[in-house]
């Protein structure tokens, strides 16, 4: 009865056996090996027109209508984080996703994965908070799966959150259309999350305590939208991998070079002590509220404006722009006047941070 | 930064936390746990009016046209099974949910959750699979996610699928519209799927291997809509928790009874046997090619017709009717006349199926 043939197992299989007979943790960081798995893996596999935009969505034509569909699943630990729990990360995450694609965000979907033993009050407050965050931003959670594995063959909760997006007429977001003189601006501090997960896993302690920058950031996009319209020309969350994976990816797909400014970069004290301690680089630390904005030279002030003036975009800042020489590559001028490569990461920096 | 007001963790959990401190396996089971979970913590938290249509999926208005919307985990233990594995799997199911919502589908998502340790050759099958059920069945797999989890906090693989689908003018398909009169069918001989499984994990043998009837639904379904349109009221794949669940579930949605017939119900005597030796009721074990359809009384025949003449419905049989007695609950009559109720599961018969 079954429709399927087998599977052609004599394929050979894309990543090298050799070097990878295993998945790694750093082929879900969000760096060089999910990179790998990605171009070498699932783009050939799952090959159409519509993957092939690399974006943090689809862009489906349905109908006549501009539609923006994208998927995330989060296995963060610890579950209950300060500023956020698995709940409203989730949540954040898949609206986050959507508004990058230029999309109004209309529904989200969401599938849960319990472990046997979970307390029934955890459950309770992460459903709680995801209705809180989905209520906020207005999007209502439609659709909605639960399944339950045994102890010891999950860790908690794992929350997958699928969205749907409408894209406004005269919108058109893409990576591939950064070019030479665009203006990149992001809305506040980076390295906020992830610093902030990472304090309560090493047991950091801070002044004030550190809470993550989860939060919807659809509203302050559809501003800048507003105002900037066909002149914005990219938008990108810098969540695991962070500001320097998220441009790397842009550059590449863009064949741009992009140059940072390094002393432009918004980052807190507390942040860059606990980077310091941990030996972490803050560009590659996940953010859960940020966005990156590629405009147009002309737009840049009045899209800098727009965001400042949104409380999600108080210490926004322009920190490079897109240059013609050495496309595919981020440069950084530090502090001191030097330029380095910043270059994709290798390894895993921060499991489980989203 | 954080747009989040804090949760107000004064609710009270919905669950009673005496009777259930922690979730249990059959809270995923899709029996009388689960129901308790959708109902009492689910739907009042993200409470709105497309979720109260309990439907497979989500039906939405957007921009004129009437989309389908619908999420799924799957957990299944083992990853690779006889007549298929967790990705082809994962692709019939959300495939089907559109399906059951009278939906051609357009469009899927696919979200992983991959296990640190997994060998890279199941990743390679997994992925395979999933893009051979897409193609043939000519939806593609539009965007996607990757997560690691670290090793003994997952299972191999988990996966997402989120699909989108388009409702053509005229059908209206929905647990409420079942109504005394009505007929209710079935494509081909139930239990298949879960007892192809368990027959692995119990290591069972048979004289000729039985395979799971795990395939997509939605040309077969298209079929019928095509010649019986309006006339169809309800469509529903019984998969976890079996065709008692799904139609206790329809029962209750519909305020109707429901009246099966025992002689009439498809079973393959393997698969009879199997369930004997295991202690199981076939009407409680998940199937994942098979759909229930309610129709009409006048359409039964022409729409049992459609389904014979079609490669996964060469076995479809009437099994049933909606009656006026007994409104929400489901009872069948004996091979030998007598008459017993077919009742929600109370606990966890087959976990981690689907």
């Amino acid at each position: 009865m079954n429709q399927d043939s087998p599977v052609d197992f004599s394929l050979q299989c894309p990543i090298p056996i050799s070097d990878y007979p295993t998945v790694l943790l750093a082929h879900g960081g969000g760096g060089r090996l999910t990179q790998m798995l990605i171009e070498r893996m699932f783009l050939p596999a799952f090959d159409n027109p519509v993957l092939e935009n690399l974006h943090d969505g689809a862009v489906l034509d349905v109908e006549g209508a501009r539609l923006a569909f994208s998927t995330d699943s989060f296995v963060i630990s610890p579950l209950f984080f300060p500023g956020g729990d698995i709940g409203s990360l989730a949540v954040h995450g898949t609206l986050n996703d959507l508004a990058m694609c230029g999309a109004r965000p209309l529904y989200l979907s969401a599938g849960l994965i319990l472990e046997e033993g979970l307390p029934m009050e955890d459950l309770w407050r992460v459903v709680q908070s995801m209705q809180g965050a989905a209520r906020r931003a207005g999007v209502p959670i439609v659709t909605g799966d639960t399944k339950v594995v045994d102890r010891g063959k999950g860790d908690g909760v794992f929350i997958n959150t699928t969205g749907l997006g409408l894209i406004p007429p005269g919108i058109h977001v893409s990576p591939r259309r950064a070019r030479p003189g665009d203006v990149v601006l992001i809305n506040g501090a980076i390295a906020v999350h992830g610093m902030a997960v990472m304090s309560v896993r090493e047991g950091l302690e801070f002044e004030t305590a550190l809470e993550s920058d989860s939060a919807s950031l659809h509203d302050l996009v559809a501003r800048v939208l507003d105002i900037a319209g066909e002149q914005v020309h990219v938008l990108r969350d810098p969540t695991r991998g962070g500001v320097a994976s998220a441009l790397n990816e842009i550059a590449a797909q863009a064949q741009a070079g992009i140059l940072l400014g390094e002393a432009t970069i918004p980052i807190w004290e507390e942040v860059r002590g606990a980077c310091e301690i941990l030996g972490l680089d803050p560009l590659y630390v996940a953010n859960e509220g940020k966005c990156l904005v590629i405009v147009a030279q002309e737009a840049a002030e009045a899209v800098l404006a727009v965001m400042r003036d949104h409380p999600l975009g108080q210490e926004a800042a322009i920190i490079g722009e897109i240059v013609e020489d050495h496309p595919g590559r981020v440069f950084m001028r530090s502090r001191i006047g030097g330029m380095r490569v910043v270059d994709m990461l290798s390894g895993e920096q921060l499991p489980r941070i989203c």
